[in-house]
């Protein structure tokens, strides 16, 4: 008998007949004997109704009455699932956030998990009930109702996990698994029955959209055991653990892309102390996130200075650098938004050599040209032009020998 | 400066337009130096919504679930009404049944007030906030969410103008006061500017639903004065008090009639000790609500047994008589569900005789055949056949001197 925390989401309770399937589900992992605590996302389609209402009355909403309207969506979930449960004679009992004592901090639409007091979940699961927890959802210290900010039921699963330290925490989703890539891409990807944790934050950062990466984190952190699964299909889905000692780790476990960025270059400013700091610092202050960074050795005491921001910030960043290209005298302000970023992810790597020219050579082979590179302990990104990224992709899934063989 | 509860009904919030239009009239009278605590009911149709997503899993939902489940429409309205408000400019903070300490016992779905604890929106008051309540909820004991009941939003403000002892409860519907009839029947019929609690209550319960009776009965007993006016037009609306001592009451406030029910006659019975009893019994047992019960003197020790019920339980209740009537050796049991109940209310029937005997002369005058009377201190019923009802309301409010004088 394990303890296990299972997550439905947005689709996954996305109408009444899903809800249906999903509680036939529970009532199965209960008739095999084990204890069941279920999370539930707002059933699809609803946070952005809810989230529109609110929007209509203003740009900018007032955070606590946002997280309090926001929150029904959960609670409309959690209470339809406890009712399907009690309909097919499981013992089942909602709960809110607040209810469930998930508290946090009073960043009413980005909430942190500060702990959570589980005393009445653990008194229903030891008289046989399945508590059914609203997901997204937490209640600061003064009684306000907040959120974890979108997406953020995933880690309430992985919390709630910890807290009672469950033998494993299931994510439903619509897809049953992480994959070596995306298949629509590369039609042979395979999915993975293993992955690290490490793996999958890199996968998940790199746009694989399965897993919230803040929920990983946090379950790498407390030593929860993850596993993704479909809540449409059986399979035993991808468990997201630890990496074995002695595991025989794959040299690359998946390759993740995303076309969300785009590339500027400043070209020709002085290699001095402070120059990355000065070119930067207005691009941050404007609130545009920066992905990579790349520099290389000086030529002549000039170097050129390139960063990838958000695709759609391309053009404001291009504003933000007029003046301080200006100062630096820079030769030239370049850029490109018709870029695809592509990374190979394997914790294999690190004891792998080699990897990186591989790539390099698989990709010359096909004529991709690659823009820049920067790696990590257990990654490798290049950037590409846009067109070039589904070539690259299954020529890289081919090379490394990650499809099914078929 | 006043303490005023505002309470907006479900066709007040039934849309993003109508909200801000609510939002500037507590903004008003906020402006106005008064102190407001507004109280909101959910956007018209999404309690229905809900109920319908609830019956889909089964016939009985879950009673905890239930009111879990449905208490998200209003707290939908309360975020958006104070994201309204603070859009206008005007502090608002919203507030949960919960969180506004309403405590409650613990019937979900039908759950009665133990008590507000209103520290919290005594000091938003203070600090010159508008606190925001979701109506028709609580909070039980134990942290479940209760609801109090369908409609119940009317008390929750009547609850709360008890608890901050308000000087005002004002309701606002789509009607812009209590009439002396339905202007649909009788064209000229008129708002009353005040009414007493008790006509209200013998209005209210006899078909005039303006207000929910309970908030009726709840404001009498704590001496809550309350208003209901229009959300939609301006005006004074109808003060619904207590009677004035020396305040010259008019014989007759107002006509309500209902076509919801039907009558049925136990011909022939004893007239013996217990034979009410044994007639109504089985009735009542079977879960029916009895109105009316009129029973004249025996003729050579027979009687004839009638009562009224509700049209929908016509045929069960000849049903659930067979048997009582074959015991009491009826001579026959009849019944008739095309019969309208028509009551003539006014606190000053106590002090005015000669009304009964002109209602009678007045609806026989036009030819109107009374099947059954009724009568209180302050109320006369009569039951007519269907087909008379609009020309007795009509005759009755002329001459009783109702109308505007048109």
């Amino acid at each position: 008998m394990a303890l296990i925390v299972q997550k439905f989401g947005g689709t996954s309770v996305g109408s009444l007949e899903r809800i249906q399937h999903i509680a036939e589900k529970v009532a199965q992992t209960r008739a095999q004997g084990h204890e069941v605590v279920v999370v539930v996302s707002a059933m699809s389609g609803e946070t952005d109704r809810l989230i529109a209402l609110a929007r209509a009355l203003g740009p900018h909403p007032d955070p606590r009455e946002y997280a309090t309207l926001v929150s029904t969506g959960e609670q409309v979930s959690m209470a339809l699932v406890a009712m399907a449960l009690l309909a097919k004679g499981c013992q089942a009992r909602s709960y809110t956030g607040g209810q469930a004592r998930i508290c946090t901090d009073n960043h009413h639409k980005k909430a942190r998990i500060m702990g959570i007091e589980a005393d009445a979940l653990k008194a229903d699961l030891k008289q046989g009930f399945v508590p059914v927890v609203a997901g997204f959802q937490g209640i600061a210290a003064n009684g306000d109702i907040t959120t974890l900010g979108r997406g953020g039921s995933d880690t309430t699963a992985v919390a709630l996990a910890a807290a009672l330290e469950a033998d494993e925490c299931q994510i439903y989703t619509d897809v049953d698994g992480v994959y070596t890539t995306d298949p629509r891409i590369a039609p042979d990807a395979r999915r993975l029955s293993v992955i690290t944790f490490e793996e999958m934050l890199e996968l998940a950062s790199l746009g694989a959209k399965v897993l919230q990466i803040r929920s990983v984190e946090f379950a790498g952190k407390y030593n929860v055991p993850l596993r993704v699964l479909s809540s449409f299909q059986e399979g035993p889905g991808t468990l997201i653990t630890f990496e074995q000692v002695g595991m025989e780790a794959p040299k690359v476990s998946g390759i993740a892309f995303n076309r969300d960025e785009a590339k500027v270059t400043l070209m020709g400013v002085p290699d001095k102390p402070g120059v990355a700091a000065r070119i930067l610092e207005p691009v941050s202050s404007g609130g545009i996130d920066i992905d990579m960074i790349i520099q290389n050795v000086a030529v002549e005491g000039i170097i050129d200075f390139t960063f990838t921001v958000h695709r759609d910030d391309y053009q404001k960043t291009l504003e933000l650098l007029a003046n301080v290209a200006q100062e630096l005298e820079a030769r030239a302000v370049i850029g490109d938004n018709k870029i695809a970023k592509l990374s190979l992810v394997g914790v294999g790597m690190r004891s792998h050599a080699g990897i990186a020219s591989t790539m390099f050579t698989v990709l010359g082979k096909e004529g991709i040209n690659i823009q820049l590179i920067s790696t990590s302990e257990i990654k490798i990104s290049v950037v590409i032009d846009e067109k070039y990224l589904e070539l690259g992709v299954r020529s890289l899934h081919t090379a490394f020998g990650l499809g099914k063989g078929i």
